[in-house]
């Protein structure tokens, strides 16, 4: 194996499609919204690609006694009464800072195969706290291209995100540009704690208008009902220990 | 010294070969087997192959004086009264994740040059307890090998091992699937502490029936009974632990 | 992309300039002094060249929803009142150690294109303390250099920086010897704990006397102010703190 | 810069040369002999090599404002009165696995255009705690060296270093025997917590019998002098550490 390697699973011809990226991050806010998406669009997807490289975790994956080894999966979408898709996922990052770079720039190879139009990386901005009201906070390449995505819900906010956009996220724009791919990232406010099924629907409600498709948001709310449940034993700790104040006595041996 | 160096030792013409990999990891299951055949078989076996890697860590082992440098070796197994089998067994594991496909792609490259037919890659699944029933559990690169398998005794099961299979072990089914070569892995249940060598036995025995020889346990039944005066006295301690409760007040200190 | 790649931006015509290096770094006094000129000479400044390297965070930087790749950025400053310059800026160092000597090469490069005659490398030298007095610490690549500079106010001390100098601002150094060209690392003393204004206008005032232009430190006096106020609070903190003397019975408990 | 720099900076005609090598190690037993060799022959070195690695820290030492890169000097020495000798020493070894291997194969390289004939990788061995008497503990890439070795009083052991030997020095032997050179480690015990001249002295007797050249010793006394005074300092604190046994009180909280 090369360090980098693209595997043709199938082709399909596309229309001007549009690149989905959710791979795993803050929240799993991306992973949910490219998974959910090719749940919805389960009979209108077809795995195109796989993208292997060294510099994801040396690592198969196991399910029912089969192993597959680390990659991304590419997914053609089409039929979905809005834009085609390209839609990137999978379970893993790249674990080193080189490794991020060329996998972007594989990406990048593999949308211009697909004459991509535009990029949508996706994923999630920690806010440190549960919050209540689930914005999706965006970037781009060119600021064009901010209009229509205010128009769309998204908020460009003087200097969010604080440390930038880390990871195959943030490069799909950086190097984007320097190939004259137009590329936004969306990324949904999420607590940075759990996954966050609620920030995912934000996201999606965004492409939904976007890119003219109709999607259900059954099984993302089932998970975001769960995910609830979660937090609501965690407030019900929170709350406990709050209540059971540590005297003076046991705070001088805390280091 | 190039990154990947194998050097040819010996030649020896082998039918149909089993590729058998044992190096370190949880338990070291793998090893123990791996070691316990080479013994057995000492007069079967001859070192064919060093695979030299700057991967491995910088480092000479040293035995009566005499360093050797890190390596993987190579044994050719011939007259087992079953399968004649192709043994990789050493110290070390790759240091880092490129170096981790490096390596299993050269021990493909090995088993491609013997003619290896099937891949056993053999390792421990960690449960976290102290176990009594010594369980096999199996991963495979296609599903037509589950049932013969299973029929040696080996389980498979829907979610496990959960975080999928880490290092040269995966990856020899990862890149084995992609060049047609049909690869096991054979996982042997252990608390993940210790050196087990019962866990070991387990493998093994899934290796003489599925491979058509007999060896004799004495050895690792040994080095069992040692590891299980180790665990006695760790169980000892346990419950002397466990009878001296620590008070709230400690309680409240404990970090 | 490349592991290394330098965008032309835009060309100018610069007559024996000077490097100016301001990565970021102890202090940030290197940062600052890079920062500032490029603000006091924002007339006379063209931004020439990009410098993006694989060694630098995977990641882009955020400005009002506009997303930019991590780069070095080099820019010419011609029309100073004294001598020209060619200043090295950026939010981030290489991560790890062959990316270091990697964009150090690739500095130098950048400047034999434009002829620099000689280079300065800017950074602070950590005390450990607040200080009172911000002496500037030099090294050179050659002895010739140091009674210049020492006419400029620099100190040079035998056995300081005690452990040399570390990242792009010392490999300047390192590697431009072996290129035959002329360097000097000019350190502004700084506690290393906060961003050091003052250390950053000690450094500003030996380029000023060497390199014959003046610029106005209003902008860096504020800053130098604002973290004065910060200081202000550290040691009040700290005053509190020594008041607070620890009994006996507490210091039993620190770890 | 290559990955890899030699650079020539004279050229000596060597009679059949030994290699030593000194780099920074356990106790700093390794750079104490072979700095002691330069100072002891100074009339009789000369510099002839720079070995530059991307895989050393990014850094440059400064000496009197004079900064220097970081590098491994090799001295050959002619007129010792015994063996001539090719000397490798230097403030650092590599930082990661591969630049390990790399530096040793350049060390090995320089070695073979010298018609070096035989290696003598220097280090300590650390034995935990402060010893009375030091033991040299050798390792060889060929049986056959070590009955002469034993006879200037090396000794070997069955499992000793029971770790092997890490980094260059290891790999000459590792690599050394593979190019058909006759490499031996001479490791001084040493407790491992501080610079140890005493083992540093060890070691080079063991060389002065071998190599048939006299040394003086009156530096590496003092350095050792120096040294004891700082260990009598640690043992008396340690001793008043046991008299101030804690109660059980005191042990409850300690982590």
């Amino acid at each position: 194996m090369d360090e980098l390697d693209i595997d043709v699973v199938a082709d399909v011809e596309l229309d001007d499609p549009v690149l989905i990226e959710g791979l795993p991050g803050v929240g799993h806010v991306g992973s949910l919204v490219a998974e959910h998406l090719l749940e919805e669009f389960e009979a209108e997807s077809t795995l195109v690609r796989r993208i292997y490289s060294t510099a994801f975790p040396p690592q198969v994956a196991v399910e029912d006694g089969v192993a597959s080894l680390t990659c991304t999966e590419v997914y053609a979408v089409t039929g979905t009464g809005g834009e085609d898709l390209l839609v990137f996922t999978g379970d893993h990052q790249a674990q080193h800072g080189d490794g991020h770079y060329a996998l972007a720039e594989a990406f990048l190879d593999v949308a211009e195969s697909f004459d991509v139009s535009q990029c949508y990386a996706l994923g999630g901005v920690p806010t440190g706290e549960l919050i209540e009201s689930y914005d999706v906070i965006g970037a781009v390449t060119d600021e064009s291209m901010i209009d229509d995505l205010e128009d769309a819900g998204v908020e460009f906010r003087e200097d969010e995100p604080a440390g930038g956009i880390v990871g195959v996220s943030g490069l799909l724009l950086g190097l984007g540009v320097r190939r004259g791919v137009d590329a936004a990232c969306l990324m949904g406010e999420t607590s940075g704690y759990l996954v966050d099924p609620k920030s995912a629907r934000a996201v999606l409600s965004v492409l939904e208008t976007r890119l003219g498709f109709d999607v259900e948001y059954d099984s993302l709310d089932e998970r975001a009902e769960e995910m609830e449940a979660v937090m609501g034993k965690i407030r019900e700790m929170e709350s406990q220990a709050s209540m059971d104040v540590p005297s003076d006595d046991d705070l001088r041996y805390i280091g």
